[in-house]
Parts: structure tokens; C-alpha cells; sequence
């Protein structure tokens, strides 16, 4: 099912860096952009080739007319037939080649990946993994619940994900609102830049996603319509490439240029302007307070660094880390669970010293090796590449050894779930991508059959969150430093006249204080410049929402030698970032299989989920329908509850094989199954292997491997084997 | 701390079951209204002692001044006098004691009330269990953050929530956005029905809830103004009891008539109008699909009944579980966390047939004994009794025994995590503050210092919810009973003849069809009478949003007798739903009190979590800064995390007695001190008590205790006791 590691445009990314300096941090929240499908090599070189067989067919037709025309001898105009119907076959050859060239790189590999995903979603949905929300109200695109295997994946994923990261590092977890008031996302730059472009159908106003119209416009065309030049289609694949660098001009005179309409009606488009993707809504009932749904869990970090900074015995580094819900109101959603309106996210910030990025536990995963995928690799047209984890810090391809320790964790994280180790590969930004503060940044990125999914996103985010709510809240969100010994530096020195601004501004007093005191070297030497010149000057109080007049006598700037005792500083972020909805799917696709029944006429599906993740742990059936069976099975599952091992009990009459296939396409991994008194069999799911274990001890068996204390083969060794009498399929 | 259980004045329920059939629905997610404080019977008769005494006061004065105006002898004055002052001194404590009973009832319980309520929210804010958000931009009403305590603590809440009911009892847990589309809410009722009064400055425009201003006017007076006379007295009682039954009109006209005003500026205020408490939104890029953020949960599980009762193998009972951010935009909030705009559910929608409600493991609680406190009880102005559950059910005070099994199983919870039983009881609705549909409905009351909160609703729904989902979607969510064998019954049949539908309404034909067949009984023979008598009849097509002409060649109505192999039915709902912030909050009250140190000079904070729901369950201390010391300290704790105790690990050169006060704060249970690298000690937190155990032990030790496999009593009497040299305090 897999197509290898392929390379992989730049991503949406790309365009918000370009744009702003928001970009990082609007990264895991929103792109996880699937890559089109790769193209092969030969591709260029087939269209060449189509054009001169389509020359040599026509050449070879008007000669077949001539000679008829000119009333050739009979066996003349056969062989001259024959030769055009040999071209014809060569030139289909090559259409053939070309076509399968285009759609997947494998011949009729993405027909394949549809079929399998096809195979895939349809299990998921008629199982109740997850279903469109409000189904009989025909639904909103963009919004899934999870059912009740869905949502115990979902909670044994959040689970674990709390164990391996929360307490395995003692981070703070926190957990706030996701009604947000406007001017923390100002701040954030979500209220001005959290954007995607969209088109209008002029007489519908129908609206869509630019860039997907535009996508999907030059997709078609390379994949369909096999008549274009080589030119033309290195145009396309250059528009393709470029897609989320364009800006609305471009992106709209493109639009024009290529003759794109409304998909649904034909109807003109409007040209391309932002739409803001965040869900607005009005915070109590005087309509004055705007707010929104948060785009992201982090910002409910940054604003509580302070408090939390000192929760932590103000020392450096700590982690903070939340779970919850995001949102985002994507214009046009597509792609199942991959891109929602509303998505759980699991985020972690871990501030730490810009002057210090080494990590104590580093060496514990320097040894680990997996797909790497930096920069250069992507630039030069290579594939990722199996990389040492302490090699690629020590090499400097990973800017610092907490990003690093990062990328490790995250690896184990997700193999550990169950994510195929060939199918997950780490890869780094390009420059490009990449807001001008960020240190670094590293996407975990797993292919599915919608292509490689960012499903992580591990970024060093420098000092810039906590500056901006600094600066905008006006409220220090820094860390001190005990000096070993006293330093000297020169400091701006702000000393407002209380008494004057007093008098001046009576109860706004304070605000214009801390305004003043707020100031940065430069504005304050600026202040100080006009004062001295004019004697008063203009200054804008935030708080207050306008600029006072400030005089000479009000305040006093200087900067003045200080001895220090501590360093102030604003601490650096890295923030690894776990889309969970996706990591989810990507899961379910990597531990999907069918397998034949022993007839070998009918397919039955299987997700091979780990016990960690599987949504239900165990199944006990009563071989047939029997009192003394059903007694037994009760039993059973009563040890099973109190040993805390989620199960499920099926005393229907259906057949044995019906009921593994059943639990099977659920993913659970061991059925129980009450065939006497004394001793029952566990099956494991895989190998569909046996064992005979007696009533009283199979609850603790069950448990122990459940838990990971014990493997399935000691069990499949120190337990008598169980052949089936009852055909299981 | 505790007041004792007293009698509750009917909640805002009572508003809601009064307007709508909505009532019952809407509870749990808004309604939760403390009680204001409970009046002393004594009260009446000391207004009117007070007014005798203040009488005899003014007669006496008037006497003394008539001797002094007589010129009577001296010693005549002086006893007159002496008499006087001896009557004031009696009205003195009269007013005294009035003041006490109308201020909770316990001389200064409401001071110390407020006090303790004090001593509980600082600690509780000071250590970050939870803080108001956004606080650097001045944070916004109503919004909390859990910080890193609070945190665990909500986590290991809900952990247990899921494994006390969804896995003990096999439910659906199912998991759906916030985002709803405003169709599914209009089907609930909450678009049109989920309201609060509000008024407005009429100069300001500030929002004020018309229902708060007049409670805190009646309470303000009733408490400081102790000349109102006792009639008065009775008639403020009287508005605060039936406060949450007034009409806009009939709240207005009492605000009029009391002339309060704006309680900021003093300005005049609007007639009350009705405010909708969910946030709204809109969903998509196009304006036109209005959205709301969930009130609450439940209606997540109702529009997927079809499918989970499919998921269920078609059986009936089963439940569905959910937990999830539910939202109400609150016009002024009040309480801390009691009455908050964004809040954690857990509700349970248990589906039943109506005619067998009985449930197969009630037996396992009806030897239960608590508070409870029926509709008798109350009318009668009684108080809660401890009551047993199985007695309550088969005397049918509670209407069913499902219903009494959850009311048990919600018992079991509360106590389970550490709320007092002495604080808790269940109260059974009014009838006036039930729906007309629902069947019975128990609220799981804890009292903290707020008074009575409404934290667990378990509410015996009937039908409603499904039905109404079903009239508005057009789907059937209904369930099917086999019969044993077949029965007869008269059936409507309603057959509409598609070729005159068609020709009459041509694309609309469907919507029609739809809604004929959709007919009740009673609708559908007035529809038959009218085309009998008229020949036409006008007909509402809800889906086309107007009336259309329907002929009497269009439809065929009849009643006819049909032999039914199946019973087709819309199951009950039992809803057991719980405010999760409310049972925290009111935990943290349950759990709190101090202690003095051994020099009694100093108070010290403590929560007496138990392990179960203690944010972190154990800390690990070197006794003294050496290096052997701390090295031990961090071999404990790696040993502590393999077996997934979240733990502290505490380095600071504080002096041990500092490090166990700030755990004992954070509720931790355990502390383990090291003081040799051979034995260390393990401390209990509310008995101090300590033992010795070897390095290699101590892990799992405390392990044990923690999951409830060992008491500590029992840790206690195998283990050497310590003596701490070091001063603890």
C-alpha cells in the first residue's frame, strides 16, 4: 500500500511566513497539508515521447489517405494501414505509460490507495470509529464524532499521551476555555492574520478556497488530459509547487488566466480576498466584548507563563502543557478527520534559557534512528534518510538538543501507538517556511493515503510568544537569572513624576504610569528627545485607548551604569504540537488488513492496534448458548472489571468465526471463549493462535500481557495450544 | 463549617417548567442555583419583639422627657432613665439576635462562612488549582483556568467518572464538536426557550439579570434593614421563594414598584427582556448556516440514537456516555466556579423501555442509606432524612428502580471521591419545577459555602427527546420489540397517492409526501374530516416552511386493523448528567482545613484528598542537600514513575517542615523523606504519622496504597515507626 518516501512541496507555510512573522505559530493549527501525489521521473520524457507518436500517426494517416487518393496498388495501402495501426498501438503504449505515470507513480497505485482508504473509511463509519455529526440533519461538512470505538481510541491515545509526555517529564498541564477574548488573539496576530483566501461564484455566492480551485484545476489537467505539452505541464507542476507563495493578485489573475469557474454552477468568480478562520462569537450579553473560538490551546499557556514560571519555583526550564479543544472555520473542508472544523489538540510549551538548549535526558535518545528529512535533502531533490538522533544534533542539522530530545520522544510516541516506523519520516522546514524568529522547526510527518500528513509539528519558537503578550498586556513575562557575580550594565532608567502625572491625569494616573514605565529603549529616548526640544509631546496610552499630552517636569529618562545580581530575560519556547484527529487516522490506516477466510472466498478486515490503543481489550463469547457457559463468561468478565481491563461480553447465538471476524474489524486483540467449566481459550487476534488457560487465572493472563508485563509468545510457550474444533471462518 | 440540611425554595426551575416542556431539559446545564440562606423560624417573632421593644423604647423616652419637662424630682428622673437605658439594652439584643438569625441562621455563621469560604479560594488560587483566565489582560467574567493541581484533579475526576460508569457498565461513550448547527438546537428547544431576563442601563446600556437585582434587594433589606416590619418581612420572602416563577411582566412591575436601580450608576433600568444564553456562531464562510456552541452534551447522543441502538445489536436498555465543554454565555456571572460561560459535562442518556424500567443490578445499592429529601418532605417544610434507597423505590418515592439505581450509583461516586455524606443529599423536584412529560427527577445537592448546589441532575425524561428529534429530522428514533407472538392492533394508515402529488407539486411532491405521513393520529383524521366535508384542506409542510392545498383525491386516511410481529416504541430516557466544575469546587470546600503548628503560633492549610483524587499522589524529599541523599531521592522517583505515581520530587535546601506544608496544601497524601541511603520514611499526610521502609520497597508500598490494595493502617502495623528528630512544624 505504501508509496515510498517521496518529496514534498513546500507547504501553506509558506505563504504565512512570507506574510508574517505568525507563521510558526500557526503552524500545527492549521496546515498539515497533504503533498499531491509524487510524480514520476519518466513523466517529461513520456509527453515528449506522446507528441512524437501523435506526429508519427498523423504523418502515417495523411500518407494512407494519399495513397488511397492517389489509388495505390491494394497491398501498397494495406501494409501502409498496418504500419499506421503499429503507431496507433505504440502510441496508445506510450498514452498508457504516461497515464499511469501521472495519477501515483506506480501504474494504478492511486486507484489502489483510493480503493484502500474506500475499504478503510467504510469500516470505520459503519463500525461507529466516527460518523459525520448530525447525520439526520444530513450533517455540516467538517464536523465528526467519534462513536463509542472512536472515542475509546481517541481517550487510550490522550491517555498516553498525558503518560509519556506529562509525567514522564513532570509538566505543568493546564486547562483553559476555548472562548477567548479578542485581545489575547490580537496579540497572538490570529485576529489579522489567521487567513485563507477565498473566491466567490458571482451570482451564487457559493464560496470556495482559492488555492483549491486552483489545486485542483492544474491536478486535473496533468492527470487528464494527456494532450498537453511538456511546457504546459512543467507550468502547471511550477503552479502546483509555488501554490501557497502566491499572493491574492496572483492567485486571482491565475484564476483569470486559466479561465477557472465555479465548479458547481460555471459561474464566474470574485477575486480572491482573506477570510479570517476563526469561529467569532460576542462574550456576555452587551455585544461589545468580541471573542472567539481559540485556534490553538497555547495561548492559554503563554498568558499564565508568569504564574506558572513561579509554580515552578521560578527556575528554568519547565514544560506546561495542555489538551483540548481548537477550531477553525475552514472554508471548504475535505479530507475526512484530516482537515476539521473542530479538532483536539495536545500541545506543550517548554520554555527554556536561549542561552542554554541542552537537555538532561538527551542521551537517552541519541541513539534512536528513523527518517530524517532535513533541508538539504529536500532541496537537492533526495528522500529522507534513516538519521542517527545524536548524530543529526551533533551535526548541527537539529538546531539544539531540547528540539532534538523532542523529535525523539515524539518518535517513540508514535510507534509506540502503532504508526508505521517506514511511514513516518521527521521533516524540517525550509527556510522559507519558517517565521524569521523561529529557531528551527521539524514536522512529523505520516503518509496515508491522502499523502504525507503533518501530524506533528516541533518548532523552537524563540522568545516571540511571550514577547508579544509582554508587549501587549504590558505585564513582564520573563525569567531571572541569579548571577554567580554582580555584573555591570548600562539601563535605560524610566522615573515618572507621580505627583505631576498626578495632577495632570488624576485617576488615570496609574495607567499613564505604567505606560510610561512600559516603554522601550527606543520609544523612551524618542519621548525624551522631544521633551527636551518642544517641552511636552504627544504619547499614546494604550489603556486608555488615546494619547495624553506628556510635559518636561512628568518624567525622567536616563540611562544610568547599574550593577546587577540577575539576569533578566525572556525565555524561549519549543513546542511540540499533536494534531490527535490525525495521528488517529493515521493510525487506523496503518493498522487496517484484510485477510482471506480458510475457504478463501470472502475478505474480513482487521486493525491490528496495539493493546495500548485498542478500543476494548478483550472479548469473552460462550462457545454456544449454554447457562452453564454464560455463568462462566459472567464470571469472567467480573474479573476483568475489577482488574480493570475493558471488555466486552457477546452471548448471541451468532457462529464462533462470526463473532472473531466481528471483534476482529474492532481491532480488539484477545477473545475469551467459555467452551467448558474448567479451562477456556484465549485467542490472539494476528495469529489467530490459541491457548488453554483455566477459568480462575485467565482474567490475570489477559491483564498481564494487556499491560505489557508479559508478551503473547511467553504465553503461547508456557501455556498448553488450543486447536479449534469449530471452523472459525 | 457545615449549616445543616434546610429546606430549598424551588429553583429557577420552576420558571422554565412553568413556560415550556423544555424544563427538565435545560436543567442541569444552567440551573444549579444555590439557595439563598436559610431563615430561622425565629425571625418572624423577633421582628415583632423588636417592634414591641422599639415601641416601649419611644414610650419611655417620651416619659422621661415629660418628668424632665415637669420638673419631678431627681431620683423619679434617674429610675425613669435607668429604665429606659435598661429597654434599649433589650432592644439592643433583640436587634442582635435578629441580625444573627437573619444573617444564616448560627449567630455569625454567615461571616465565618464567608471566612472559611475566603481561607479555601485563596489557597486555592494562590496554588494555582485554578485562576480567573486571561488575568494579564484583566481577565473576563466567568472564565477559569484549572492550572496544574486542578488539573489533576479534574483529571483523575473524569478518569474515575469513566471507569465508575461507562466501563462498569459497558456504555457508548461517544465524543461530538461543540459547534452545533443551529437546526439541532431548535429541535431541543434551547433557540427559543434557553433564556434569561435581562435589563439594561437605560444610559449605560449595562446588563444586568433581572432576576439577581431583585434577590439582592430582598436580601440586602431583609438582612440589614431591621425596622421592616414583619408583614414586609413576609413579603420579600415571599418574592425571593417564588422568584424564579415571575413572568418579564411580573419581575418588571416588582422592580418599579421597589424603585431599584442600577446597581453601578443609579440610572433608571429597561423592562426585562429575555436574553439567549448560548454563544452563538456561524459555521463556514457564507453567513447563512447560523451555529451555537453546545448548552450542553446530551443532544449529541440523541441524534445519533439510531446508530448507537444499531451499534448495540438493537437491544434495549443501553446508555451512551458523553464528556465534553458544554457553553452558556451567563448575562452577569457570579459564585467562582459554581456559574461559569464555559464548563465541563458528564452526562449519561440511559435508553429504556417505558413498560420495563426495572434494573438487573439494582440490588446492588438498595441497601444504600443517605439524605434524601422528597417532594413530601419539602412542601411539608421538613428536612432531608437518611433514607434507604431500596425503601425509596419500593415505596415508590422514586418512580423506578433504574432511576434508583443510578441515584445510588451517583451516591457512590460523590463519596467515593471524598464529597461528605453529611453534606450531600439527593432532592426530588417539585411538581411544579418538572416538565409535563417527565416521569421524576432527583438532583444530587452538596452544600458548601454558597449554601445547596445542584451538582448531579438524574432525571427520568420519558420520550421528549427523541420525539422531538424525530418530528423535526423525520428520521424514526425508535426501537423494535419482537413479540412472542403476533398481536392485532388498529393502526392509522395513511396513503398518499403520489400521481396527484406530483402533478400539484412537482419538485415538492417528496417535502409533502414527508410530512402526510408524518401525521399524528388526531391531525390525521381532522385532515380526513375537512376533505370529507370541504373536499380541500389547507395543510402545513413544515420543511416548506407554508401551508399548501391538499384535494381529497390526494391522500387516503384510514384506520385498519394490522396483525404486528414487532412493538415499535420510543424508548425513555434516564439522564444522570454531571457538573463537573460544581463537584470539584464543592470537593475542594469538603476537603479543606487547617491545622496549627506545634507552637500553635501559625496555621497551616490542608486537603484531605484521598489518593484517588489527589493531584499528585506522593513527593520525594532528600531530609538534608547531600548528594548520596539526592541520588536516592531520584532512584525512588524513577521507581515511583515506572509504576505511574505521579510524584513530586523536591530539591530545595527548605527546611523539611516547609516542603511536608506546602504538599499537605497541594493535598498530596504520601510524603517520602530520605535520610539514608538504606531506609527512608514514608509520612501520611493527616495523621503525620510515619514509618520506616528500605529504599528497594518503597515504591510500591506507596503504590499499593494509592490503587486501595492496602490500608495505610495496615502499612502502619508492619513497619517500623519513625520519630522525626527534625521539628516537623
Amino acid at each position: 500500500m505504501p508509496p515510498s518516501p517521496s518529496s514534498s512541496p513546500p507547504s501553506l507555510l509558506a505563504r504565512l511566513a512570507s506574510s508574517a512573522s505568525l507563521a510558526s505559530r500557526l503552524s500545527i493549527s492549521r496546515l498539515f497539508s497533504s503533498s499531491p501525489p509524487a510524480m514520476e521521473p519518466t513523466e517529461d520524457s513520456l509527453r515528449k515521447a506522446l507528441a512524437g507518436r501523435q506526429a508519427a500517426v498523423d504523418a502515417q494517416g495523411n500518407a494512407v489517405r494519399a495513397l488511397k487518393a492517389g489509388k495505390a496498388p491494394k497491398p501498397e495501402i494495406d501494409a501502409a494501414i498496418k504500419a499506421l495501426n503499429d503507431l496507433k498501438i505504440e502510441k496508445a503504449d506510450v498514452e498508457k505509460r504516461l497515464q499511469a505515470a501521472v495519477s501515483g507513480g506506480a501504474g494504478d497505485g492511486a486507484l489502489t490507495r483510493e480503493a484502500f482508504r474506500h475499504a478503510v473509511v467504510n469500516t470505520l463509519e459503519r463500525r461507529l470509529f466516527y460518523i459525520p455529526s448530525f447525520k439526520i440533519y444530513r450533517g455540516v461538512a467538517g464536523l465528526y464524532d467519534y462513536g463509542p470505538p472512536g472515542c475509546a481510541v481517541k481517550s487510550n491515545v490522550l491517555a498516553y499521551w498525558r503518560q509519556h509526555f506529562v509525567h514522564e517529564e513532570n509538566m505543568l498541564e493546564v486547562d483553559c476555555p476555548c472562548v477567548t477574548p479578542e485581545i489575547v488573539l490580537k496579540a497572538s496576530g490570529h485576529v489579522d492574520k489567521f487567513t485563507d483566501l477565498m473566491v466567490k461564484d458571482e451570482k451564487t455566492g457559493t464560496c470556495y478556497r482559492a488555492d483549491h480551485l486552483l489545486k485542483d484545476f492544474c491536478n486535473e489537467k496533468l492527470q487528464k488530459d494527456l494532450s498537453i505539452s511538456a511546457e504546459k505541464a512543467a507550468e502547471l507542476k511550477l503552479v502546483l509547487a509555488t501554490l501557497d507563495d502566491l499572493s491574492a493578485d496572483k492567485l486571482g489573475a491565475k484564476i483569470k488566466e486559466y479561465g477557472i469557474t465555479a465548479p458547481d454552477t460555471k459561474n464566474p468568480l470574485s477575486d480572491p480576498y482573506p477570510f479570517n478562520l476563526m469561529f467569532q462569537t460576542s462574550i456576555g450579553p452587551s455585544g461589545m466584548l468580541p471573542g472567539y473560538m481559540r485556534p490553538e490551546t497555547a495561548q492559554g499557556i503563554f498568558v499564565n507563563f508568569k504564574d506558572l514560571y513561579y509554580y515552578n519555583g521560578n527556575k528554568l526550564p519547565f514544560a506546561a502543557a495542555q489538551i483540548g479543544q481548537a477550531f477553525r472555520n475552514e472554508i471548504s473542508p475535505r479530507q475526512g478527520l484530516l482537515r476539521v472544523r473542530e479538532f483536539t489538540l495536545a500541545e506543550i510549551e517548554h520554555f527554556v534559557d536561549p542561552e542554554d538548549k541542552s537537555h538532561p535526558k538527551f542521551s537517552g535518545v541519541a541513539d534512536l534512528e528513523f527518517f530524517m528529512f532535513p533541508r538539504e535533502q529536500q532541496m537537492s531533490g533526495q528522500s529522507a534518510i534513516i538519521t542517527q538522533l545524536g548524530e543529526a544534533v551533533s551535526k548541527g542539522t537539529v538546531n539544539n538538543a531540547t528540539l532534538g530530545y523532542f523529535i525523539g520522544r515524539v518518535y517513540l510516541f508514535l510507534t509506540h501507538l502503532g504508526i508505521d516506523k517506514g511511514r513516518l519520516r521527521f521533516r524540517q522546514h525550509l527556510a522559507n517556511e519558517m517565521a524569521h524568529y523561529a529557531a528551527d522547526c521539524w514536522d512529523a510527518e505520516i503518509e496515508c493515503s491522502y499523502g504525507w500528513i503533518e501530524c506533528v509539528g516541533i518548532a523552537d519558537r524563540s522568545a516571540f510568544d511571550l514577547r508579544a503578550h509582554t508587549e501587549k498586556s504590558g505585564v513582564a513575562l520573563v525569567a531571572h537569572e541569579k548571577l554567580a557575580e554582580p555584573r555591570e550594565v548600562e539601563k535605560l532608567v524610566i522615573v515618572p513624576n507621580k505627583k505631576e502625572l498626578g495632577l495632570a491625569f488624576k485617576g488615570n494616573q496609574k495607567m499613564v504610569v505604567e505606560s510610561l514605565e512600559a516603554m522601550g529603549e527606543e520609544e523612551a529616548f524618542q519621548l525624551k528627545a522631544a521633551l527636551e526640544s518642544k517641552g511636552e509631546a504627544e504619547f499614546l496610552v494604550c489603556a486608555m485607548g488615546k494619547s495624553v499630552k506628556i510635559k518636561d517636569n512628568m518624567v525622567n529618562i536616563s540611562k544610568q551604569k547599574i550593577r546587577e545580581n540577575q539576569r533578566v530575560f525572556t525565555p524561549s519556547v519549543i513546542e511540540p504540537s499533536f494534531g490527535i484527529g490525525r495521528i488517529i487516522y493515521c493510525l487506523f490506516e496503518h493498522s487496517f488488513y484484510t485477510r482471506p477466510n480458510k475457504a478463501g472466498d470472502e475478505q474480513f478486515n482487521v486493525f491490528r492496534f496495539p493493546p495500548l490503543v485498542a478500543p476494548i481489550k478483550c472479548t469473552v463469547f460462550p462457545l454456544i448458548q449454554k447457562p452453564e457457559y454464560e455463568s462462566v463468561a459472567q464470571l469472567i468478565s467480573r474479573s476483568l472489571t475489577v482488574a480493570g481491563v475493558s471488555h466486552k461480553i457477546d452471548i448471541t447465538g451468532n457462529t464462533i468465526g462470526k463473532r472473531y471476524a466481528r471483534t476482529d474489524e474492532l481491532g480488539v486483540p484477545f477473545a475469551i471463549t467459555v467452551d467448558s467449566q474448567v479451562d477456556v481459550t484465549i485467542r490472539e487476534r494476528d495469529s489467530k493462535d490459541q491457548v488453554r488457560v483455566s477459568v480462575g487465572e485467565v482474567a490475570s493472563v489477559v491483564k498481564e500481557v494487556i499491560d505489557g508485563h508479559r508478551t503473547w509468545s511467553d504465553v503461547w510457550s508456557s501455556f498448553p495450544h488450543h486447536t479449534s474444533a469449530s471452523a472459525e471462518d
